[in-house]
């Protein structure tokens, strides 16, 4: 039984809220940018502040284009193999590099830990702005 | 204990093979595909078909526009929330539809469902033919 409207692919359109909730409730999720002709999607540990995703990028790596104002995609899902259900969010938006000392502070006490790659030693911490926040679920499920 | 080469991150390099044997391990992936400006990444149901890709796409989908020979992305991960590892595979290629009845059923028969959505009743199927294939691992897990 869906809760909530459903789209033409028969899907549940998650509220603004549900889909925020969501992104805050796993510690991964996957960033995709569009860069020299390439569609790069790659999983980073994020949190969120607000609506604004946060994440970690090292030195060198494919994301390190990010920050300059770049589109950028973000997802996050979760699944049950057995139940054949899950729910999954993207947001498209903007990135900028977090400039200030109180803010990385603030972000090393909420714990975002990178667990691997050149983001765990010397980071740039990357805001993501959304433009667009949308989610969808399985229906007739309480998953997620 | 890395038991590959790692990358400038200090990630593992995962050979072609162990690739491919890690998407065929996980039923769900993601597809990104550049449209109108956008980043769009959205959870799939797939299966390999040799290095191939093989996912189901309904009308109306965001993924509508794939299978016209277009650039695509397709990213599978799995991870280890306690022991903060994992791994990720990014594969790059074109889209092609799959036209022919024998092969359909033959996927059908290797039992690619898709869990919710259009792609569930009227279904395109869609075979990425990989132009890179590249994956990463955590080091110092035997995890994936």
């Amino acid at each position: 039984m869906a809760i909530h409207p459903v789209d033409h692919a028969g899907l549940e359109i998650l509220p603004f809220t549900d889909c925020l909730r969501m992104l805050d409730s796993v510690p991964v999720g996957r960033v995709g940018i569009f860069a020299d002709g390439e569609i790069v999607i790659l999983p980073v540990n994020h949190l969120m502040d607000g609506a604004d995703v946060i994440f970690r990028s090292g030195p060198g790596s494919k994301l390190s284009s990010v920050g300059s104002k770049n589109l950028i995609a973000f997802e996050a899902d979760q699944y049950d193999e057995r139940a054949h259900s899950g729910w999954s969010v993207l947001i498209t938006g903007f990135t900028e590099v977090v400039e200030s000392d109180a803010e990385i502070e603030r972000f090393e006490r909420l714990g975002l830990q990178s667990w691997g790659g050149a983001a765990a030693r010397d980071p740039h911490w990357i805001r993501i702005r959304p433009t667009s926040v949308t989610g969808r679920r399985t229906p007739g499920t309480a998953f997620g």
